[in-house]
């Protein structure tokens, strides 16, 4: 795609109101907008990253056996009297008997009731990816906390609370793989379930190491145990309790989140099974959560440097940017040969100076840069550089597609 | 996918509320749930079906040089006051200051307006699929007219009147494509602006010929010439301005609608540009919708018989139906053949007697039904139906992979 086309516009300096990295960058940058407090619209490069991270989600999911809906935001105001959860502060109420969806239980208990019946119809596990909608009284941190937000919900049924287990477990592996593929080291850590399951239930977050966290854990670097500081504090241990290694304290960002709902919700919505022995017996639900624009937001905030982000290969909006300094005829003929080889590529073919491009495109992020200038091409190559490690590399022109097929597999096709 | 792991049930009974066949039929094979009036679920079938829609529109959209954005449905009520849609009777409002969003020229243009400057940054063209809410008095037809429903929605953004008319000629092509791959024969009608442009601009409503539909047109099946009644009543000719031919009168349902907006949003947020002479000159803007959960409507509307829906190919759920009549062994290989061969498959495992199976087959319209049964595996064949139709054959298995590959190419990877 030519940046003379695409639908952004870069700003080096940094919204006013901007309280926090992902929210400047990504903003400066030109992937969203913010609307309102808490509500961002997502541009052209935003709108490419997300639908990167959607995908992850969904191979990972479909993955683990779980099948995709699509849930309503609008609900109807009886479903949430039957769990009590009609008057939760955080609810939008668009109507005196409607709620925007905060969280979707009181939807998809309903719905599976009427499909799952026997118990051959068990297990069974469906997700959307959807907007949720949370009044929340401070809207902040830009992607992390929002009053309108994308959201991988997932809901399990089972006929035993073993076979949840096994689920869960399963589900929790398939987390881990999310936010690894997302360029993300998260750990798991044990929760209180709260406002989804009550207090006594099993539940655990997933959380990243950033500066930015609204919480705080401790974690073992070594064997991966994690804990928020608040139960560590009652543990009064400072040793890793699997491992005796030392514990590293560090602000952290939640990224996810799952939870063992016993059959709260089943029996809320008298939703029972017939057992092999014909007795009628509860159903015992899990439900799983990512943000998914919090997702996007965690990245910037785990993933950047001074001049701009640094998207991980997987989720950038683009996998190569090709400048061309006043040397378009050529720069068209390299993007449009990477182009058919299935490479995704911005290509600045802007008539602004050479400082004008470097600085936009250490602010965009993505992964590879290729330069085409006189210079370089006097020698016959380009000069490629790395975002990340800034390494910057001559590469003959006839060697750049199998250069960059090491570095990275065409997306397209 | 197993069909016994789907999370979907047929029911042979219509329900009770259903006011037209889309609802009844979608709702019956499972397809869709309702959640309370103009408000649905999408299971996994239906979720697959407007996923393979969604998909037709982004690459027909992205071919007339459209870009992909995500607008949010929660915004400001401020924004509204300025073009005077503050107080339309449709809009839900969640809070005193929020508007949830039933069209977006009131969140586009101020946006990019932060974008686009100089005539050199024009034409473009922003577009979403996204969630549209709309407090309609009586929501009705499952999902022709929804409260909550998934629409396409673009704003083009032009330097002149000229060059606005050229693309929203591009555009109506590409409508064309979008309902012909999805099977649906279309027709383009000249209607007045309404509530997005006023009466004056050109605008025009694209239909299609079904019973259920609220509207009348006539129309010309030689010349594709087409009129709303009311016009037509008004014109006070019987045969076609254009060919002669004599007219048909149909109902019909509204399947997409574009709009000249002139410069009424762009005025509303002082949005011009700075044209080649140095001057500020009013942007011109286009909008463009097609009500994606409608379509999906539509297309049942338009294919069905009194047996269940009747897919299209580009839009079906699976490609294939393979029932096995308690011949699972020999079903479940021909499945993970085809299925590695790359085609969509629901396989029919399920204890049920072969009524049931055939009824469920014909209710979830999926285009072509292979059975796999004692008789037919004793001649070395299956039996593959066609479910529009109604052709059936005796095909040898080992010929299954060729002869389906003529009737369509296999969708994976």
């Amino acid at each position: 795609m030519k940046q003379s086309f695409l639908a952004a516009k870069t700003n080096m300096n940094a919204p006013a109101d901007a309280d926090c990295i992902n929210a400047k960058l990504l903003t400066q940058a030109g992937f969203i907008k913010k609307e309102m407090a808490g509500v961002y619209s997502y541009l052209p490069l935003g709108f490419r990253v997300l639908e990167k991270i959607k995908k992850i989600i969904v191979e990972e999911m479909d993955n683990v056996g779980m099948q995709q809906t699509l849930m309503p935001a609008l609900t109807p105001l009886e479903n949430w009297k039957k769990t009590g959860r009609d008057n939760v502060d955080i609810a939008y109420r668009p109507t005196e008997n409607t709620v925007l969806g905060f969280s979707h239980e009181e939807i998809v208990t309903p719905l599976i009731k009427e499909i799952m019946r026997s118990y051959k119809d068990f297990p069974k596990c469906l997700y959307q990816i959807q907007t949720k909608f949370r009044n929340e009284a401070r809207a902040k941190s830009g992607l992390l906390r929002g009053r309108e937000f994308i959201m991988k919900d997932a809901y399990s049924f089972h006929t035993s609370e073993e076979d949840f287990k096994q689920y869960y477990d399963k589900v929790a592996e398939a987390y881990f793989r999310v936010y690894e593929r997302c360029g993300l080291e998260s750990y798991k850590i044990e929760a209180s379930g709260g406002i989804m399951s009550g207090e006594e239930k099993i539940s655990h977050e997933y959380s990243v190491v950033t500066k930015a966290g609204e919480d705080t854990m401790v974690f073992c670097k070594k064997c991966g145990f994690a804990q928020n500081i608040e139960i560590s504090k009652k543990r009064k241990g400072d040793d890793c309790p699997n491992c005796k290694n030392s514990l590293n304290e560090e602000k952290c960002i939640e990224v996810g989140n799952i939870f063992d709902l016993g059959s709260k919700y089943s029996d809320a919505f008298g939703f029972h099974f017939t057992d092999t022995d014909g007795k009628q017996k509860p159903v015992h639900m899990g439900c799983y959560g990512i943000g998914v624009s919090r997702l996007m937001g965690t990245i910037v905030e785990a993933s950047h440097d001074e001049n701009g982000i640094i998207w991980p290969q997987t989720v950038a909006p683009f996998q190569l940017h090709i400048l061309s300094l006043r040397e378009n005829e050529k720069a068209e003929e390299i993007t449009s040969n990477l182009e058919e080889d299935g490479f995704e590529i911005l290509y600045d073919d802007r008539n602004e100076s050479p400082g004008k491009k470097f600085a936009d495109s250490d602010l965009l992020g993505i992964p590879l840069r290729v330069v085409v200038s006189k210079r370089m091409l006097e020698k016959g190559c380009v000069e490629l550089r790395n975002r990340k490690t800034g390494e910057t590399q001559e590469i003959p022109t006839r060697e750049l597609q199998k250069y960059i097929s090491t570095y990275f597999m065409p997306i397209k096709k």
